[in-house]
């Protein structure tokens, strides 16, 4: 392995770290929190720090990425960003605690949204602002946004992409990796951007609008009150809901509508299937949730609401989901495993997965039927290969022993199946809120450090999508034989 | 499809119900229990009387069964023994209703052991004993019996024998299906005779040493106390432990033993896979609920048979883990997913599936790494066939879509997300204790009429693993076009 090149990238993804970190900085001068900038300020000077080490010490000979590379180059990223991200909690002593702010920090760049905060009055506007700004970063990839905006990246970098960006397939948009990434994260900023001034229309401050825009940007769910969204008018929760559901959707669609090939976009199963889900899972919850709110507005709009924030593993909410009758939990609970569509910004198992999934099973079922038929499993009008086929059924074994492996470890705990098999569940999909003791309106906070340690690894792999991180704890990829 | 060959068949599988009924006929006699007789001989005329229409109103032209057949064959075979079966419970009273009657009997064939008697003292010997023996039909599979003892069976009744035994790969031991499904059979009626008689020696009657032995033999699970087996002495315990584990391994093992070639037994990925499991998972939980007992044996004995009763998705007791700590019954929660060996009467997954899952995942990851390398998946020092592979993580992909169905549609029940998920995880693995208010002391007869029908519907899939039963509710099946 290239060993000199994956350090030189992480430093360098360092620095990039060190230059975002100015945003809270600047936000913790506004708002006068004079100790909190200094606690950025160290940060910056940490990460400076690190990332010179990495990135002057080691000069590599070659420039050439493999797999392997991309693998190792992803994981390590999201390993040093997530630990120089705790530091200003935990020297602003706002979460003193290295563990406790390390799960937050994790929870923010995998987009997932669990917090340990029980009081988040606690925390500073800097503070608050970094959260949540985590979740933008997450959300797209910090990698993939190096690659759009930085010159120096070599084409090769597509291994990159592919490490980091969710989805059974990532292909390129535009015959350059590097063009494909500047698209991507161009719709990602405008969407974003067209959320907050929606907000700000809705009577909430910048502040407000921006922390509320990273958080269904990246679908990742840290908010600044302690019932989350409940609080604010319909309108802002209308607002939030579209663009979860609209951030949940594949991107690729919408370069497709904004070079005019409307057509292509119709066609595709996994938004079809997307928007059927929503719909009907919407539907079931509003009947069954209707004696509850006893008006048709608040009940449509919860429904929905949750709906698109369990679905998009957002995690915001509009009310306490684990007061609901079981039918609706059950269905929430279903759609955690599910998740958005490939290539947004959602976690979870991914749509096109879970179709692909069922497609085989029926062409298993015929083959059984007709021992010699050929049946090609056709997605999007297109038959899709064989090597993509196993490799999703293969994910999804993995996935599910890495969630029943996180469900064990987390039963040191004496908190139920309920609580317990639901926070593998939520952390693992990068959802955030889970069922029981791990409500909505409640928080991760009652598990031992131990417990908060394995869901901060499951968070990330999850958000990853288990390979890159396997490859680093994998002692053989450090031995000097390889 | 040869429909005629088909509903035949079913006839003639319903002739051989109405002969095996007259054994617990014959017990209602021994214990003098003459209105339970009557019901018994109502039963068989019944049977007989639908028996003769099948066989003998359809005369098949040709004797032909390919794949498809089989499926038909074994899916409406086991709903029609299941109805008839149901018969003797409904007219003698002792479960007077048809849906609680046709639940206990399906939990009876599928070897599941779930059952809605909440007071076990109101049934008779003669029910009893049928109950019990419905798991030991249910164990080796009704069709296989047929195979293994009735001339006239053609040679393609493999496709009957692939669709109604459990695991990846049925094969043959000889040449002959029926020469295999003989020696399997023998097998299996040696083991349990031992059993048996071993219980005897414990101090249990013949009755109960018949009963417990068939519970045993199919990894059913249904006794006549409603402690389970807590009430017996540590003997009797251990011997239906150590049978219930031999139970579990694949029974061409045994017929390895039987001529001799035991370093092929020695071999078995999937055996030492499943020693490794019940020794790793008893130490862990007898380490956990060690301060519960306050002594060794007690200890010992209480684990290795909790985890021996899930893992071969038996769901015998002889305590309620319910009240065990959180990661006692997490561990048991994951075992009810792996199930016993393939080949054996074990449900659930399956141990080689869930090895060939994890294989899969470990190959995925190095093909991530090296694009072009090439390397099989290899099961007992051979490499296993690209097809196999697939189908494997295939069924992973439609029994975990099965499961989450099964659950949501429990999800119309108040009773909570551990006690659903784990009914419906249970039922499908055909294990039939879960957690909360389904535990081992507890009964599905919390449940309503619907959902116990969802969960009769769910062991049969778990039984025949999904494929035959999605052929007959196929309406393209039926169709005259096809």
């Amino acid at each position: 392995m290239n060993l000199k090149m994956v350090f030189n990238t992480v430093g360098r993804m360092i620095f990039l770290e060190a230059a975002l970190l100015v945003l809270p900085l600047i936000v913790a001068l506004i708002y006068g929190e004079g100790s909190i900038a200094i606690s950025y300020l160290i940060t910056i000077l940490i990460a400076l720090a690190v990332g010179s080490v990495l990135k002057f010490a080691v000069k590599p000979k070659s420039q050439v990425i493999y797999a392997k590379e991309g693998f190792a180059i992803v994981a390590l990223v999201w390993l040093f960003i997530s630990l120089i991200g705790t530091v200003p909690f935990v020297i602003s002593k706002e979460i003193p605690n290295f563990i406790d702010a390390f799960f937050e920090t994790v929870s923010g760049f995998t987009t997932t949204g669990a917090s340990i905060i029980d009081d988040l009055s606690v925390l500073s506007h800097a503070n608050l602002f970094w959260r949540s700004f985590t979740h933008w970063m997450g959300g797209m990839g910090v990698l993939v946004f190096v690659m759009a905006f930085m010159p120096n990246i070599a084409d090769r970098s597509i291994h990159i992409m592919r490490a980091e960006m969710p989805g059974p397939v990532v292909g390129k948009l535009v015959p350059k990796v590097k063009d494909t990434a500047k698209i991507l994260y161009l719709i990602y900023i405008a969407l974003t951007a067209l959320e907050a001034i929606l907000l700000m229309c809705g009577g909430m401050t910048v502040f407000e609008s921006l922390v509320h825009a990273f958080g269904t940007a990246g679908t990742g769910g840290f908010g600044i009150r302690a019932d989350s969204i409940g609080s604010y008018s319909p309108y802002i929760q209308w607002v939030i809901a579209s663009f979860m559901l609209l951030f949940g959707i594949n991107f690729n669609l919408y370069y497709l509508i904004l070079v005019r090939r409307i057509k292509s976009v119709l066609k595709s199963t996994e938004l079809w299937c997307y928007v059927a889900i929503v719909i009907f899972a919407s539907a079931i919850i509003a009947s069954n949730v209707f004696s509850i709110y006893n008006n048709f507005p608040d009940t449509i709009r919860n429904s929905v609401f949750q709906v698109a924030a369990i679905i998009t593993t957002t995690g915001f909410s509009t009310v306490d989901f684990n007061t609901w009758p079981e039918l609706s939990k059950g269905i929430l609970f279903v759609l955690m495993f599910i998740g958005g569509c490939a290539g947004s910004t959602a976690g979870g198992l991914k749509l096109s997965r879970a179709i692909l999934l069922f497609k085989q099973s029926l062409r298993e079922f015929k083959r059984l039927l007709h021992p010699r038929s050929v049946n090609a499993v056709r997605m999007e009008g297109k038959p899709v290969d064989e090597s993509t086929l196993s490799s999703v059924s293969t994910y999804f074994g993995l996935y599910m022993i890495c969630i029943l492996s996180v469900f064990l470890l987390l039963s040191f705990e004496p908190f139920g199946l309920e609580t317990n098999f639901s926070a593998a569940v939520s952390c693992f999909n990068n959802v955030g809120p889970g069922f029981g003791k791990v409500g909505p309106f409640d928080g991760y906070s009652i598990y031992s450090g131990f417990s908060k340690i394995v869901l901060s690894v499951a968070m990330l792999l999850g958000r990853l999508e288990i390979y890159p991180l396997l490859l680093v704890f994998n002692p053989a990829t450090w031995s000097k034989n390889k």
